[in-house]
């Protein structure tokens, strides 16, 4: 059963979404992050299909956030990496990870940190380009951009966000 | 179908999906952010099936994402609310949907813009908690937690993290 695609809507959320693909996509794209980015090691270490994973990994490659890349001439063997946009993604993968370290907690305490070059363990924060003041959705206003329109997926959208007259 | 559950890997990431629970979800968030919360008004913005989105709210409810709420007394109405832990996903959708901004742009431009309390539209940037240096893939290092184990999901994954003796 295929979902239902994104591709049509005037939305870079569901925009990013179809992107990505399917919920194995982050997964493959921490791993890959950690250097278990080759495919029997994928296989191994997420328990996901070899058709699956086949089908995922040839998805992230086609819209350009993996490539696959040959190490080895003789037998050829081949690994996989991140692109600038598969990297683009990595500080949202660790801000998805903090959320479940916040909301999903368990007693034996986080199965994984990152560490910053400044030398501390980071908790990302997501902030303001301009202030520099961590984002909290009450401080954010939506607003109506050029590309919005009603269509599938935003039926409502534009006549809900906020509007400007610039 | 139903995919491959993730409730049992030790890694936040996958608990963060897990809870998030399949791609609708994030489009549910946005909506509700811009106050397209009651069901009909989600039903008619995103295009999804009445049984399909009343299973999804189900979820997120059921996993302290939204709640319920009734606004009106006879007839009863509800719409449904961001909880904290929902409101804290707003952040990350943002940042999702810069991603897409920036990877998967549009002649025409962004659909939507987020304005911030101080005024100018951001683009949201995840940050060190510590040095406040946005964070790339680069300078970030992955290492083993108290709570990591192999198991599903994370079967290599202690093996290839970095270890510390703290």
């Amino acid at each position: 059963m295929k979902r239902t695609s994104f591709d049509q809507m005037a939305c870079s959320l569901a925009q990013t979404l179809e992107a990505v693909g399917d919920w194995w996509a982050p997964l493959i794209v921490r791993d890959v992050s950690i250097g278990i980015n080759r495919f029997d090691d994928l296989v191994r270490d997420l328990g996901i299909s070899r058709n699956l994973l086949t089908e995922r990994l040839g998805h992230m490659i086609e819209v350009g956030i993996l490539t696959k890349h040959c190490y080895q001439a003789r037998p050829e063997r081949f690994e996989y990496r991140l692109t600038e946009a598969g990297l683009d993604l990595i500080p949202i993968m660790y801000a998805l990870m903090d959320w479940g370290d916040k909301w999903r907690p368990t007693e034996a305490g986080p199965p994984m940190m990152t560490r910053h070059t400044c030398g501390e363990y980071v908790r990302p924060q997501i902030c303001c380009d301009h202030c520099g003041i961590p984002l909290v959705a009450q401080d954010i206003t939506a607003v109506a951009g050029p590309g919005g329109r009603s269509g599938p997926g935003t039926r409502l959208m534009p006549e809900r966000l906020e509007h400007t007259d610039e």
